[in-house]
């Protein structure tokens, strides 16, 4: 490729944004070309995050600043829910395409948008409808095609990812009962993003594990509606634990076909075989969140509790990366025709 | 009490052993008479454990040392498996109560307990059969009347209290289909105990989550067997998280009645009325593995999946606490006619 | 004592009140009379530190409320700077014995308030300078006889505390130049209390350890202030580090004589033998802040550099206790002639 | 190049030698040909670190095995102590450069390495004396016009390097007395490599800091033999705290001039003028060992303490990288006349 791919990254100093920067500093095909945050606008991105110096020394700029509202070729809205909604029809206009991290496009009717904002208690209306239809789930390993065609892509929750990546082979080969399922969810603190609350204060976090919002979670949504067109409930439960970086997923479904893990292996390779960054692994595999910390992989640990006919799939993922600014490139890479695995093709830091 | 129950410890050098040695120095109404380990004898206990000193620099004699030999009220065995069967019964010959920690004593018949050593690839041969029914499995909350009436209990294992404490009053009032339980559990690196090992060396665990052991559990026996009478199966997955001390178990069961979440609460308080180290407490409970840090309690947070038909349990102790010695503790006080929360009425540190 | 001794804690809602909240709870000859914060009023203090539910579930009170009007026996003011200073006059005219956290009262002429004040950039006003020379500072193990004949008692910080109980010895002993002494001290996180801060959000403090404010610090004053008699001066640098709890402050001085390391532990020793939270210890001692950890001990690792002609001193506390509420408790003890480890003989929980 | 460099790595299974791999990996113009350990020959290296599967999925041979006999362009020694002074000798034979971690070639003479070696209590019979004085000591900064004619390095410590670049600059331009300089360093558990150890078992660590060895280092020679030419004396403080990477050393000299932090900024800053890895940093700087993970600089925060007429300097190195293998490639880099950061110029992850 002669030129560039020009990037701007809305929301530039979360912890998204930065996950975005650091891998588009490193990609051999795209370069960023501005930055875009609500706060700390004037400050150089290095200033908030001094390990960037000399590598990204950029100004931020607030969101209508002028010198921002040009073309770009992909923008990334790093964002809350409604920041997207209301931003992307006017880049889209330009000819961008746009990546969009929130809950605003993971749904591509209107109806399942409202469900999710009406289970979440959030306001129903969407700001751009229009475009609903248009937009793809961007998950690579099952929707790589409509990605590639697409030019706007809802980016997946992470801890969505990491129950999407474990369930679907199991779903799409009808191993399991797809009522019932089980989504027992581990997360590492930087799930919650950069904002200090008193219940990450190191003190108050350093031997602590808690559930949390036990009622319900907007990734309940995002799991039952995106599976292949099954019909799909799942109980989810979050927790967060004493890591940085990191969601381990333990998955249970009621098995409805007498398999082995062996037959299950099987099933979930085949499934996975043009995914480069989904890793099957058989039960006595020695993995855990720093296997993949760093990285945009996915481990899938598959075993078969015969006694109680349960299906277990263990998935692993850092939640920084396959569960939000990895994936994002990789559907950058899968929509401008690059490589997947351009800019992500890095064993992780170790120890 | 004019005099003070006398404590022998074997395998004191270990979390387990440490864990009663604190608990019993600050008892009113015990004492400790002696202290036995198979390394460090010779030496202090403050020698091994350095914030002991002048609490407690008593000389760790070897299990067959002359000095060991007398008749003590309470033997505590804070031993692997196979070695409480083999010694206790001598000091229940001369007189003493005995608690021990293994799965020695943790099954009441030799059926029972050869199944768990099977299943576990132990020797499922066990040493002394005759005491077999004679002993109590040592969780006070559901075996308080036959621990008061016992000279030896089989302290249960810490995994295993977690799970059944949550499970018990759901199985009693028939309110979960007793087959296909799910325990998901997480524990703190200190309930594998004292010994240094590759995958707890600290960098190597200072951010990795992992499921271990999948194909199978001693807890899974443990769980199953203990059960108000009742047929149980579980699938059961063990995961190692870094902190120092905590378990949190999060449990699925199939809902067999409509039931509310306040229904259930009820059921659980009402269970435990008489329990006062359990506390049950709404979806809403903000609590974690620091609110039982360093105590007795175990803290039972329930909540209903009206959508999937589940019931989800979260069940939250100290590993090295309610778990180990604190219970083991509790057991001591039960079988002395002594206030069961004696020497175990205080909140935790906190942060 | 027949009749407890009745303490009114102010600032109970933060890490410095909770401490002497969970230290009165254990006293045998003290008890909570009224809790006082700025935050939280209303609530209990269970609810917002649910590890105290059913130990202490006593309401919160603004100060200026009737119903903390009375007359107690001991008032804690765990309040910032100029709290102190304003509301201890009123408490000492009904009769309490005031115990100040602040530095509001660790100096005792208005010139060395002043000095501290105008290096720290504060108002140099002392709202009650008439008090100033009838406060005592409170470290007993070098103020013993004054502290147990004063009603006004300001408690030393937690650096301070380590350094000077570090370097009193040797400075009394004239062993060391007292000009340009180093102080490398380095705390736990919840040396900075219990808001939550960017600094201290969990993803940005685990792997970090920073050094900060190096252009001076309040602890300069203190230490320098606080040797007896001597003209004194520090170089002092604060580091922060990923645990909860813990100072090791290490400690360097230029040696005026030919001293061995045997002569410094005598030395040391003599100067503590009247102190029982002093453990002095040779330079082989392996020991570090898990040693103090949840206890009112301070421990001091001595040791000559014959090379360099250094005396280097390891000093080890728990920021929480010997360095904020246990020191208080500690000094209460003396105030009120009983003994000085009256509710604080225990050992700290390991691990 | 047209060719790569191609590179044996000896020791591979440590983190030296991982750290080694994994930047290899990255290195446009090397490659790995040949792993080398003493434990693990026969499996893959994929297999110890699973992080690495599909990355490199290289065979481990046992030091004899013929297949590794061949000529490397270079042969990495992350090694202990005496191995490489065993078989560089025959590796520099066949043509190799040679970059050796342990002690073996850090000094340039043979009286040098045995004051180090009788310091230390270790043999002090050299097995290669005749190589002493061909070697260089591997510090670029310092060293960098010999290290590009040299056939063999001895990379430098991970604290010496700490110390020696934060204290070269202010003794070349004679700021401080060179005599009873202060070292006061601390490290992540990671510096005392792979080996799981009773002092790093998680529990034992999460909540500890310590110093040890206060009698004496290795560390110590290193840092006083090799300033430039100066007779100089430093008492060295070894720490370890609960992270995985990372060393600070805060470094205190007398100053024998009037100079402000301005003067010493710029001295500074002109030192290291043509060394892009280290970056000077004002007394204000909010800078930590985050700011460095995963990279190869080295942070120098400098500050003058006019009262006591101090020179502070705060250095801050990833002891796995500047502190190991970042520097051992970037000495690869000056020997092969490479630019020095090639394969090294690279943000860090964060958080």
């Amino acid at each position: 490729m002669n030129q560039k791919i020009k990037a701007k990254v809305v929301g530039a100093t979360g912890y998204g944004g930065l996950g975005i920067i650091d891998l588009l500093l490193r990609h051999p095909c795209a370069e960023i070309s501005a930055l875009v945050a609500r706060e700390d606008a004037g400050k150089r991105i290095s200033d908030v995050y001094p390990h960037l110096a000399g590598f990204c020394d950029m100004p931020i700029h607030a969101a209508d600043d002028p010198a921002v509202q040009g073309k770009y070729d992909v923008v990334f809205f790093s964002t809350p829910d409604r920041v997207g909604m209301a931003d992307a029809k006017a880049e889209l206009a330009k000819g961008a395409k746009v990546i969009d991290y929130s809950g605003d496009f993971r749904f591509t009717t209107l109806a399942a948008y409202q469900d999710y904002a009406t289970r979440l208690g959030k306001d129903p209306q969407h700001l751009s409808p229009e475009l609903l239809g248009t937009n793809v789930y961007g998950m690579p390993e099952l929707h790589r095609a409509e990605i590639a065609r697409a030019n706007l892509v809802g980016n997946p929750g992470c801890f969505a990812t990491s129950c999407i990546l474990g369930l679907a082979p199991a779903l799409k080969a009808h191993l399991v009962n797809p009522h019932g399922l089980v989504c027992d969810c581990k997360s590492g603190v930087s799930g919650a993003g950069k904002k200090a609350k008193p219940q990450f204060h190191y003190p108050e976090r350093c031997e602590q594990i808690n559930a949390y919002r036990l009622s319900g979670h907007q990734h309940v949504c995002e799991v039952e509606r995106l599976q292949a067109g099954q019909d799909v409930t799942v109980v989810f439960t979050a927790q967060v634990l004493p890591i940085s970086r990191g969601i381990l997923s333990t998955l249970y479904g009621d098995l409805t076909q007498d398999v082995t893990e062996a037959d299950v292996l099987d099933i979930y390779r085949k499934f996975y075989a043009e995914s480069g960054f989904v890793r099957v692994l058989p039960s006595t595999a020695a993995v855990g969140t720093m296997s993949v910390r760093g990285t945009n992989f996915c481990d899938i640990v598959v075993s078969v509790d015969a006694r109680t006919r349960k299906l277990r799939i263990v998935s692993i993922i850092d939640n920084l990366m396959k569960g939000q600014a990895g994936q994002a490139l990789q559907n950058m890479n899968v929509m401008f025709g690059l490589p997947e695995n351009t800019g992500l093709n890095q064993p992780g830091m170790y120890p």
